[in-house]
């Protein structure tokens, strides 16, 4: 089975918004299986949807329309898709009384053009809304089928999940599940990876399941991607559990999370555990840290806080770091030092270095100390980062964070 | 004259790449008056690039085809191009050298796949690479064109900027200039703007140049967007320059920037020319202030540093707040004090609330207060953002920093 996906959207061809849905879209339909060859981002103009609409089908079973459902004369997806159809608008009272229901609920007066949205192409079924106003809809032609989403994304991801996903899956009967999980890591490159798994990817090639990808995310760590196919979920779930063990066997204490456990999230639970809370000095990443881990929910059971230092004197007289060069092994060292005793925290972790443009204390910019102190003592590493400014503090970022994992690691074990 | 967007890569489809490129293409083409109706995504598979780019020219006299010019066995969009064009692929030596060079020049074995990237259509013209290693290519199809860039963002932007954008033009003859200018508003709302600006809006609708469009953008502001078209730049610039002083008369200091200048920018700005250093407590927002301004070159002449102070007891001890709870507009106020004292700081801005989940001190998530301290005396404004976490943190962030501005700017008139 394959299915298109139609943005619908001047505001997309511009370049206002980037279209993200699309994307998002043809994520889900890989991971069940169906086929997406062609996906296109056309204009509010009806003639220009009909026509991709037209062509879509030409190509694919089942096409999904993202975009152009609201209230406004600029929403004409509605239209569009009648006039595909051969068929004629009708107003769902149903749709039209949850509308009106949802503005008085919010005691909100309702403008009048709210209703078209109501309006449906007969012989379509509507896809309940549950977040906003626009419902979606079910349009069936033939052995064919055209889906509407709004093109608000967590609506549009919502009516996915809840009904056109299962659709499509029982129209495309007996397709393999798919399913995929992602290993998170940091602390090798890469080739290093592809180094470290090349005796299980020459196993995985020839057998053709589970397939892996490595993906390179920025702060967000080294992706690695499991995917695996088979005839129902249990069984994916098994060769999916399977793989993350020989994986993790393989790569050790590299990988810090699993699908959308950010670092922080793995330091978090680190602390958590060990019943230990943490201070920050931050020079270079300027409260960066501090803001990432402060995105954890539940993280004031494990974080002080942080004292950005970013002026040398904040250094010396509010952390105690000696006067002298700030980018240095030993700076780092008295500003873990002083976060601890600033912040009243066990664990003190800093990072002070050069982000750029400019050279610093004679150090070149993308020049990092990290340093760390606990009960046991302080220690630093020096690093050597590439890229811009930007890439430098979100590489300090995560690099200081998975130097303090590992060493809570040890601690553990 | 219109202008289609192809663009090549299976991981596009997959949405393991979110395809940037169409928008910032569509965007410059809107820019130099070329109308782009339909952009497509399609994988990395021949016949089905081929039949895109076919679909492409029914439609429209110029094609610009993004991505597969690499040197990989995925990388097909050369042979696409010459089975469209009905031609063979010749290897182009002078090519060929620079390929060879470049590897030479760095050192480098070239593995010989590389050469591949020399291949050209018969009849098509190169565009040198300045950046990597895959020529653009410009192929004429009677007075129609096909054009390909590399995907990687920034190869392609300096071919489109040096070579398709002015082969373009001059291939459409004398199309209008198109320019825009965006004014970076903080303060008010979307409706309240468009209520602000009713009457001008109204003369503009009639004469139908210059345009106003209005871009909500989070933590970058609320962007009101100027479009200009005319017959040369310097009269579009005219245009733009008198709509923008039109515009800042009735819009005043909610302007705080134009364009790429950010809300960091203009408080730093301001900071500067008064001579004034700043410092900052934060709670809720947990580094987010303090990262987001030393992510401006030249912070340090201002910054001095942030106490996050995400522990109560580090408010209490560190920054001096009366104990007790502290999402209130005294710790506010207590905090910035703090901060100035602590960081050595003329300037203290401080921000406590509740990100939510949760309720905090008896009041609900979306409760901020905002804290400043200066000469004059300290204040503080209570807030109520919606939205989730995430929201709620930048909502806090911007309008922080915007209570900063306007206090800042009173000082100096």
């Amino acid at each position: 089975m394959r299915c298109e996906v139609v943005a619908v959207g001047t505001e997309l061809l511009l370049g206002q918004i980037v279209d993200t849905n699309s994307a998002w879209i043809g994520e889900q339909l890989a991971l069940v299986g169906i086929d997406s060859h062609f996906q296109t981002k056309v204009g509010d103009n009806l003639d220009r949807i009909v026509a991709a609409l037209r062509g879509s089908l030409e190509r694919s079973e089942a096409v999904i329309v993202c975009g152009g459902l609201g209230p406004t004369h600029d929403d004409i997806t509605r239209s569009a898709l009648a006039a595909v159809m051969g068929v004629e608008l009708r107003r769902d009272p149903e749709v039209a009384d949850a509308i009106r229901h949802m503005f008085e609920s919010r005691g909100r007066a309702m403008p009048g053009n709210n209703l078209l949205q109501a309006d449906v192409p007969e012989g379509a079924t509507v896809i309940e809304q549950r977040r906003g106003t626009a419902p979606g809809l079910i349009c069936p032609m033939g052995d064919q089928v055209l889906y509407a989403v709004p093109g608000v994304p967590h609506e549009m991801r919502e009516m996915m999940e809840r009904a056109i996903l299962p659709d499509l899956r029982r129209r495309a009967g007996a397709t393999a599940t798919i399913l995929s999980r992602t290993l998170r890591t940091w602390g090798d490159s890469e080739s290093g990876l592809a180094e470290r798994l090349a005796d299980r990817i020459a196993e995985l090639d020839e057998r053709g399941n589970p397939t892996l990808a490595f993906l390179a995310s920025g702060i967000e760590g080294l992706k690695v991607r499991i995917t695996a196919k088979g005839p129902d979920e249990a069984g994916c779930r098994e060769v999916l559990a399977y793989e993350e063990h020989v994986i993790r066997q393989l790569l050790g204490e590299l990988v810090f999370g699993t699908d959308d456990e950010t670092m922080e999230v793995a330091v978090g639970a680190l602390l958590d555990a060990q019943g230990l809370r943490l201070g920050l000095a931050e020079s270079l990443t300027g409260g960066m840290i501090g803001s990432r881990l402060t995105a954890t929910p539940g993280a004031s059971a494990w974080f002080r806080g942080s004292v950005v230092a970013y002026a040398s004197d904040v250094k010396f007289e509010v952390l105690g770091v000696p006067e002298g060069p700030v980018v240095t092994a030993e700076a780092a060292e008295a500003m873990a030092a002083g976060a601890c005793r600033v912040l009243g925290a066990d664990v003190g972790l800093a990072v002070t270095g050069v982000a750029g443009p400019a050279e610093q204390d004679g150090e070149r910019p993308g020049t990092v100390f990290v340093g760390l102190s606990r009960d046991s003592g302080t220690e630093s590493v020096r690093l050597q980062l590439p890229g811009d400014r930007d890439r430098v503090r979100e590489f300090a970022t995560i690099t200081a964070l998975d130097l303090l994992r590992h060493r809570l690691l040890s601690r553990r074990a």
